[in-house]
């Protein structure tokens, strides 16, 4: 029988999504629980790694497990056993055909960025700003980047393929937060991170909307801009 | 020049309030900043120890400081200094005689209780109880420990002097989210962890009223209940 599952996590509880050989991944902690539930190794798969440090409010996982209990009661001993930095918020029976990664059709991050306020309660949660943003500037900015692109000067590490891509970007503010979230086919190594940094530049006015221009269309040529901080990142959503 | 301090920590970045050996208190880091600031020591004196996790709102702090820089900017470079899970609200200039601790007429403690929901990312800030709570039953047994009384049944370690005066006890619910708030003379070692413990074993059907009533009257009887997790205890105000 084949699990989907919806789960939320705690970024800084642990060193990012992938399975680890310290044990600190949260693929670990789920493998875990499910491998001594079912009495059998089992193998989780995700929508997609996060890294350490960046938070999921719906990272989709599925597995493939036989035990003769209802999804309800699996769900229910999941999350008393699972530590405190995982929930499983929804758990349900999909096809054998089903994969967590290979079947995503859009993937939705969202960062928050806290402005010229220092909260001790969030600063795991949240990135401050202490510079002025000429917020309407980033958004303008934030344009360049829709469509399909070669992202490389916007990715970490080698890939074969840069190429992807972003459906929409939306800001809201409330407050001091400022969220920006990103909906895209799929989003690689560091790649929000690399985006909001370079809105952030903009928005400081470090490099105007010409520059990231130029690098998404000279993706040899090598340009960096900032890179946001993990801490403020959040995987939001996952569709099927 | 004397300064009085008043600030808000995360307890889960921290072991406790008080300085240790391994540098890992929050009254570590304020020397830290304060000494290399002023080119010498400095001393902070804080309105009392917060055990490993518990969290300050208004942990009140006093130093001696002859730097000549305003207060506005002294509270500004502080800040900047402080690690991310520490934050000064305020600061000013107070007389040679006052003292964060002996100075101290009135504190309140609050714990944050979550009812029957896992969330991951305030696992550090609540106490998630699974359990029925009979929270009509719980009001009604904290009038028990209204106040003057000998507290040693709901201290942990050893001191000359276990009486200390509560004034009020207020409870309040929002959503799944139970609040309890204390506010008193002075709270011993573990005091306010102890009471909520005491409380929730009343709520949850473990022990009745009578049983704390006979613990309290009763300070050499040796009578153990729960004890709150420090991660949902917060100093939320100490007044002078």
């Amino acid at each position: 029988m084949r699990i989907l599952a919806r789960i939320s996590y705690d970024g800084s509880k642990f060193m990012g999504f992938q399975r680890l050989k310290n044990g600190k991944g949260v693929q670990n902690e789920l493998e875990r629980v499910l491998s001594e539930l079912s009495g059998k190794k089992v193998t989780v798969y995700g929508s997609g790694r996060t890294d350490a440090g960046v938070h999921a409010l719906d990272q989709c996982i599925h597995f493939d497990f036989d035990l003769d209990i209802s999804l309800d009661k699996l769900q229910y001993i999941l999350n008393r056993n699972l530590t405190d930095g995982i929930v499983v918020n929804s758990i349900e029976k999909v096809s054998n055909s089903f994969h967590a990664r290979k079947s995503v059709i859009k993937k939705t991050y969202e960062y928050v960025l806290l402005l010229k306020e220092k909260n001790p309660f969030l600063s795991n949660y949240t990135w401050t700003i202490y510079q002025d943003l000429d917020i309407s500037k980033m958004k303008e900015a934030s344009k360049v980047f829709l469509g399909r692109h070669n992202f490389q000067n916007f990715v970490s590490g080698k890939r074969d393929n840069y190429e992807t891509e972003i459906y929409d970007i939306q800001f809201s503010k409330n407050g001091n937060e400022l969220r920006i979230s990103f909906i895209g086919l799929a989003f690689y190594r560091y790649m929000v991170r690399h985006l909001v940094g370079a809105l952030l530049d903009v928005g400081m006015g470090k490099v105007n909307i010409f520059d990231l221009k130029d690098a998404l269309e000279n993706p040899q040529k090598k340009v960096a801009f900032s890179v946001a901080l993990p801490n403020g990142l959040y995987l939001k959503q996952v569709e099927y």
